[in-house]
């Protein structure tokens, strides 16, 4: 198969980066588009680009001129590491063109025909592009968005416990990463011995998109029914790099055991990894059984940045049982499951 | 008055170093002896202990010999700084051979004849002693505890709100500063760049302080009748100095509003502040309205380090409220808390 | 004596943050004019200000109207805490309407005219102001800068040694506070768990301020001779809120012992403090004799913030000795000096 | 070729665990022998060893039981990650049974007949190994050193300069990382928003172990002539978890240009690449142009951790010039040189 050509929107920010590291191994994609914001349009992107990853800038992109983020790009498909701000109009104008848009901006995640994609979860749920295509008259186009990196961890944390015993009621406090923010984002004055105990909108993120994440998609009317349990987010910033940490409480339809529970994690399996994407992996929620795990420097990096770990899973005093979970925000939070949703449609023959 | 001859036990250590620091400009008591463990008897105090506050040891106690935990200190009230092992048998001799013992440690803190005190909680408890003395064959020693210093932030903010609306069930998720687990306590690799979502004991303790505490003392029994709410921990540490952060949710058993519980907050008055105790401060609950507040950074010397600030109430999602709470843990959390539980019994007329 | 009335230029960001924390307890002046950038101008000021000390905003400022850094200010003498930028053209024209300018910016401070002051080092450059007026064609108005807080700890620990022994060579490795570089400043993704060796322009300042503060004065000309020793430096950024770390390596012109240098630190005499200037510290350099001192967790606040603090003196392998200073970069490198150069100008009745 | 078999003194602590993560990829050596203190001696690696290692301990070493630091280990050679004290005797007992031991410890670096090896710079003092043996009267062991992890990067970045153009002074202050005092090591009290300035030993290793290493074998006699120039450090701690950060100021024999003193990083060229050593890089000096480069966080990782990389070579106002070296404290100055070394030996036929 010969790869398929892709561009970045907003390349030259933190998220473009990760793009950029994760895109420059895949079999199954070719870089041959960057586009960013006007200032930057026209020059190689080694000149646009302060590069922040140890790893060193791929030499494929180095000489790579950066592009307006407008139809016109060489590619067939594009990430879209845009701020929701201008994402709103122009992942809509690149779809409208032709182009598939896997967008990790808010912008469109909540719309109704559009999927909020975690490959591993909810592959069905890119039914909805059929209905997206034709309520907005578009051909070949289309837009995949993937959640909000606190949302990530969590939603895939609770698929198995969802699918196998139901939830009710959800309270998760987070640590989050300052990588979260992307680059400059939080002043160094603003968190060195000390947590943030606010992100703007990030509480209500987390009250919505699981729910619609791990709703189910009606084939007949071609739309999607959102799962109906409660989710009380405290978002707090502290000083880790990457990997955002959750202490998670939740009540369940169906009452179960602590040994069942970790049964439904290790048990779980994904469709991406079957059918062979590369950036899959088998176990896509690990359980760590030490009283004192996962942690950020420890289990950030399971499955090459893409599983979810959890651990300290234990009854709750108040709702049924409480737990600890963490994912790699910049990996498995954005760049990295952008990517895999793009692989699965791939590999479902639907790209 | 003559000020209070008091003793410290433990004097080496961190809690050990914060009382004598807060002790040495105390116009109550006047430090007149430092215990320690054997290998530093003998020794003078600048000799046996290695001082890290950034205030200069106290030029009153640099030449003060170590004496053993033992009675035949020269001091009439003793603050123990112990570990919770030691804690154990050598509190009971000091307040068996008539010394009053302030005790950090946890050891007896749940002893039904033994008051949790924060002063400006639950001073009525006081009333246990009667019944510990008898019961114990004790003269003029008691034992006098304060809560572990996550329980100390949660239940002085859940104080107001309790006496005003009732508390049925509690989550509390903690990012506990360093400190806490004293010298040489957490090693760096384990904290920078990192969260460790295991602090042993903690959340046991916060299920069970805030209740004891918040309990009622019954005259006529001289017992206490522990409060019935629930309360779940998830206890983590993060790279934070000083200043113990708690996101928590709360479910109230009677229905009110955001503006009603920040008025309790801003109502609420306490007894050691009216009685002019030199460590009380006028308001033990400050309540925050920036959105992003409180910050360890830039809220834990709040009060001199006295005071609990409470910041971002709103409605929880799940439960009825959430909020931030935040307390210095070595001051308010520790040994500040010990000595103005001595100066309340001064105040009161019971030393 | 009424206190003087003083304006502060930049007032809403860090450096201007400092100058009212410190001015707002001084007995010699009184805040009376906030002014900063046109967007801010008309607010007041507590609308105007991210306040982000921990030390609540002073009362006496929240209602001011925040001015536009132009002449008509009510105060007789301004604090500059501007950047360098606009710092060239306002401060001179305050200056030239007869303003008493006391400036932490670096635009004019190496001009021939214009006196870089430490105050307890050099107050006899006070000297230049005549020749300063008469040459600009000022009546009452005068620029006096205070110099960059890198130069300030090395300058300062440097004098008694430059007095007492003659100085040849210095090199000099900095590991500064992030607070150096102002708010938002340094980005927490570079410098958590990381060091940058570049503060751009910082190695330039301490290899030619050092020598224009330890110059001679000439009555006669009215002019100065710099001092002529040669200073190398390699400045570095660490992950520390306050207090910039200097390993030193020096030569001397005249060879001594460990323990005269010692001394001199332990004899220096600073002019200020024996007028009496409120913001002076009998010791303005500290020397710590512990193995591991100084730090800036303990030893930043030294002399509220005002001391320098020196410690392992030890001979040098490749110079004669080498030895660490301390200072604190928002107090003594900033608006304390600043501060202290009004102090001492008013005590020597020259305002 | 069969993989030698290899063994690991101290194989539970910080690098230890090191030892095992690195060898146990490395096609020339397979473990097959864990030895550690009393304690721990009898039970299986897996329980002993609380692994702190993001990677997941290798399934191949976990069911190995731990043996005592003693002859009869099933191996041919063993890494020695003692600490300085125990190291002394059992290195010794060792290599008189005849194991070869490659060790981290710095017990015999300094003796004169044991080689302080840094393989891609004096390989040629594998030649002492002969005097080595038949001085202590032993067969087929024998003992070499890996320097000091500040010595490391030092060493290796001034050898293309010393052998081009001669050395004759050299300052250097390091800002070295946590891992480097092992664990638990540094209490996190100690440095979070801090600095320590003193790591015991450090500076007195890094005025001689240099001159030894870059020393000239003479094959005739057998012995070592160190080099003759002058090395002073100041040793820092600072808050980075991997890779010591140095500046450093020298003064060359030989005058030259900064493009001279950047080609001669370029051009060098290691003996162990060309031979084909697994743990080889084929560039152990890496210049970076950037003018913030190197960085802990971005460059730590170079050359899977062995490379050392340079950066902000320039005029040095006082001796020649100056720069800033960073390299990685476990892997380059510690495990990694230590398994490089034993490649060496295998690749000269050594072994």
């Amino acid at each position: 198969m010969e790869p398929i050509e892709v561009g970045i929107l907003g390349a030259t920010g933190n998220v473009g980066q990760q793009f950029i590291h994760l895109l420059s191994n895949n079999p199954w994609f070719r870089i041959t588009a960057l586009a960013a914001s006007e200032r930057n349009v026209g020059k190689r992107y080694s000149e646009a680009c302060a590069w922040r990853l140890s790893a060193d800038m791929p030499a494929a992109v180095r000489d790579l001129i950066v592009q307006p983020c407008e139809p016109g790009l060489n590619c067939q498909i594009v990430f879209s590491a845009l701020p929701a701000g201008p994402a709103q109009e122009i992942e809509l104008r690149l779809a409208s063109a032709g182009y598939g848009v896997f967008s990790n901006a808010s912008a469109h995640r909540m719309d109704a025909d559009v999927p909020l994609l975690i490959p591993e979860l909810n592959g069905a749920h890119l039914g909805l592009l059929a209905h997206q295509r034709e309520s907005r008259g578009w051909d070949a186009g289309f837009i995949v968005t993937n959640p909000n990196c606190s949302s990530m961890g969590l939603t895939v944390a609770l698929k198995p416990l969802y699918d196998a015993f139901g939830l009710r009621r959800v309270i998760v406090t987070t640590m989050q990463a300052i990588s979260g923010a992307g680059y400059p984002g939080v002043p160094s004055l603003d968190i060195l011995d000390n947590v943030v105990p606010l992100i703007r909108g990030e509480e209500e993120k987390m009250a919505t998109e699981p729910l619609k994440i791990l709703g189910a998609f009606e084939p007949t009317s071609g739309t999607l029914v959102p799962a109906s349990f409660a989710v009380s987010a405290s978002c707090n910033r502290v000083a880790v790099r990457d990997g955002h940490m959750e202490s998670v409480s939740l009540e369940l339809e169906r009452k179960t055991s602590v040994e069942d529970l970790i049964r439904a994690f290790a048990e779980f399996r994904n469709r991406p990894f079957s059918l062979g994407c590369p950036s899959a992996v088998e176990h896509a929620t690990v359980y760590r059984a030490e009283a004192d795990r996962p942690q950020p420097i420890l289990d950030r990096g399971a499955g090459r940045g893409m599983a979810v770990t959890i651990g300290r899973l234990r009854p709750c005093e108040v709702l049924d049982y409480k737990m600890t979970v963490l994912s790699h925000n910049t990996i498995r939070g954005a760049a990295g499951c952008s990517v895999l949703n793009a692989e699965l449609m791939v590999a479902e023959g639907l790209l």
